[in-house]
């Protein structure tokens, strides 16, 4: 039923060519028949999202992303960094759905586990992973652990860094009783498949599902509401 | 690259044929391709679900439904069925996901609007979507509203309904800042189109957005988990 | 001042012969000057409530005995399991109060204690003991533990039971700061003595205080609100 | 099976003798076969307690009743203040339960209901109310309005006073879907009656449902915990 | 005690002169003896901050005004926007306090009133002041209101607007029961003296209070911590 | 622009000299120029806070105290006491603000820190610092940790007790993630030095923010909201 020409957009807030390649691998792999999905990263900003500063250098960049992808008719975005960086501006100048990684990782882990743990990196980033969580309201399920290691050091996916997932998952599963875990990086997605071999739960990554929504609310018709908050900002262009 | 072969099964708890028939015409509609949906009622049972007694009458016909489905593989599952009757039992018995019809228009919602409110109906029933509101945890911007109507009188979709329901979603607009409307009924999926052309905002029907939510999770090859909660009953088919 | 004559009866919704005539037995030793307290199960239906399908299968039967009792003139009813089993439909049913073991417990220990855990079993039916404590807004106060035993094992009562419900209690009043202990599982009413002793803190029998309170309310003259949600069902017997 | 010889004391925190004439024969109507009730009230301290001030005035002589009641051994206490006037404090001198009618209006409520309202006087005690509410948690199912009448006004129980509470009840069955009305004062136990045949919901009376639960706790077995908060003060006497 | 030389800057963070030429003059006035208050807004950026993207298109703006202010031991700084732009990511830069206006307004309404609304422009911003609130945990205490007037119209100051404030304030008084009042705009101090004398309760301006708030931070010796969340962003520069 | 003769009282609930003393000491040390702090305690009562039967009998000398400084015009009061002790009662008899130092220390920490623990003693009253938490909001940023320490035992200000701070707030860092420390008694305040060069993250006294934000208060112009619950009480003198 889905028709031709739906066109998804991830869009990686930061500017590391090989993530932003990686994810629109990703995209391409799982986009249903009759989407594109593409993945854009700003011409210019931070290398990675390591801090809110961070966040807000990266946005200016992003959200000149999604005005070029709204003048292709872009049916939908995906925020791609753990935090959801500029989702609600983001949602301003969108007309079609814009779903974070965060928010979507946390609604699937919820349809499918009563209690589950996100794992996020660095740990100075746990307040932008709790600040969704409790806008989603899933704090009284959903705890938030860390490992010491930079978005930056995702890259390169070495084994100390699945070795450092997996012991702290099995904390979570022994301490919080978790019985899911949330990747709490973009850049975490090639230990999909190795972290759910060794746990044996189901182990969710944010851009995964966030593309699965987007199609399916493209698809069940829903866009941004633009009755109020989301609303195109009175300024048709902000001045940076 | 979804593969052929997936069925989705929508599992409406009452034995109303007419609404099993219109659940089963709008899944086969909605469905990606290669995604089989079809929609299924218990043999015996309630002619809808009015109340808590008419969701315990319901609950062993619909867990008989899902133990039928999983012999023959079926890859996901959609509650029908505001209130999302027996979604935890049917969850313990199924191995792919299991989406509440509630739970997934307010996950729907919440990527959407900020704010958004619920019109249910009889009120008698508030309270079962209220315990689905809390356990997602959206209660911080989402109020439940109810219209004094049965769900057996939504049958046949008189236009004093759909004047009812607009009413009370206005309601929602001016005194709840709602800026979207879900449907707090299986029944009232006809009242989609009007709705929204009427309020302009987006009107979410949950069985739609659940069924869009179960194909994404079985594409993003996600199950439910089975570690502790979920795991599948000890007894293989308890004696009602 | 109680009059003679109020019958307040005990649910047990599995079809367990010996915890039957136990809570029978504790109930008649429990029950105020013209209160008789009964204990009866379904006739047909699960041997244990080890999950929500066993829950599911144990509802038709349970409801069955509240329409029995109801024409018999029963004054109020307890729920004698964790997890209160069809609490809302029941209540629908009845004319009466009907308690939860679990609300009860939670209430009492609520008076007793500032900060309280539950040691329920097995692990898996926390999410029915935490759905209750939601329900009651406890969460702020109590921590819900499990040990790892089914349900059915507690019949004999044998040591160990004690032994790791005593380990459990002692980590409560360590890490959680528990100050009372609820008992979380209807069989394990023998425990009390044993535990208290040991402990030195309240230890919360749910179905004790549930009848204590019934008897409460019922000479309080009140009952269940039939304004709404709990009228009554408007179909005389759900056909199941 | 109630032993003879159990005391409850019902202390009035205030010193007017006609409120606490009435809590005594309310409490001796009430009282369980086996069980004394009675009521006091300090020697000195305001007439009653119409702000957080007039509390902390009367807290002296309401604890050293319960000092001189803990001589006589009494077995369990109420607090006859709506706010739970003193309660910790209390739960500290007491051996046995010490029960406060805004908390244990509460938990009634919410056994018979899913919804309910308090409505107290005057307005400006809405934050001892609120506070109880808080602690209980029962928050997201219960509104607390109030009347502005000063509880002084409800010795005489005029008309005008049980016109003005059923205003305020209606509004709180409308607007807060209210399915029981919590009376929020001591010095309102006469208007049980009237109020319950006006509005057709449960309508209760928090010295009632206290000194039932009271009884219940005691017959259980139950005492305040000593582990911790409530353990007795170090000091034998406070200075006051 | 305040040794002099201590500098506090309140930063704006649109570019509208007027606006932070009102709040220089607002600083100087309020400055404790040895403090030297200066108000600052970006070289460019959005004229006024009237949802999230112009909230995205000020913060590069904003945060070189923290670096620069860093560079001259600037001691303490305000963010003199409702809704707190830009705050966490100025904490990481910032050395000493860096305060928000809306979180200062709610603690100090807080302080002085157990419940208070927020009268906030336009409605669109409610969501943002809404996540501040919820950060803050004071959502049980507070509601959020809004009048249909854009930041921009701010500046004249024309009677219409003390007249709109009024009504909606007094409609919080009422159907809030709040007994002080927060304005939602920092371009609104003009109405302090108005309002209070109008309404008779405490009328909140959120720049004033950050700066107080601020002077004594810096008094008691408090930094912002730097130990995880806040410390200094990896990157000196964030490229833009 | 502080005028001269603003007369800030703090109030020490207990009659231990030696304490009053030391915030009288810290009091003039702190004030900003143009503001005379004194320190004060009643003349009888207990000589710590120790639980809520100590607090109970310290209310009517503290209460004393406020009206007598009213007499003399004070500006605005500290509560000197961890756990907020008669603070709503105060307020009712004062018209400047009084501001809690749990309740200041709580705001002060939210400032610079996202999340925070207080270390407070002994044990039993971890309850009295909860209900200020849980009034605040902060429950979700602040967890409660107590050394099992008398109130009595800090006067001396030995080595143990600074070695048993240090060790908690150690684990508050590692197991709580808190990034600031708050010292949960006054009279812990020569503490804030030795702990805050061990720990390396802001350690807040609540004496000290309390007094620099009851300054910032008036300065703002901000008095008690008299509107409602903090209207003057009734009764111009209690008997106690």
């Amino acid at each position: 039923m889905t028709p031709p020409g739906w066109r998804i957009a991830i869009l990686n807030p930061n500017t590391t060519r090989a993530f932003t390649d990686r994810l629109g691998a990703l995209g391409s792999a799982l986009a249903a028949p009759g989407t594109t999905v593409i993945a854009r990263s700003p011409a210019s900003g931070p290398a990675s999202i390591e801090c809110h500063a961070d966040e807000a250098a990266a946005l200016p960049g992003l959200l000149r992303l999604v005005r070029e992808e709204e003048a292709l008719g872009t049916a939908a975005y995906v925020i791609a960094c753990f935090g959801d960086t500029g989702l609600d501006a983001a949602r301003e100048i969108a007309t079609g759905p814009v779903i974070g990684m965060t928010e979507a990782a946390l609604f699937a882990a919820a349809m499918v586990a009563p209690y589950f743990s996100v794992i996020t990196l660095p740990p100075r980033t746990i307040l932008q992973a709790d600040r969704v969580l409790r806008h989603t309201g899933l704090a009284h399920r959903c705890r938030i652990r860390a490992i010491d290691v930079a978005v930056d050091d995702c890259v390169g996916m070495d084994p100390a860094l699945l070795h450092a997932m997996l012991a702290e998952a099995r904390r979570a599963m022994t301490e919080d009783r978790a019985e899911a875990i949330i990747l709490g990086c973009a850049g975490l997605s090639g230990l999909v498949g190795p972290m759910t071999q060794s746990l044996g739960v189901p182990v969710i990554e944010g851009v995964t599902v966030a593309l699965k929504m987007a199609e399916g609310l493209v698809a069940a018709g829903l866009r941004t509401s633009k009755s109020c908050t989301y609303a195109a900002p009175p300024r048709t262009e902000a001045t940076a």
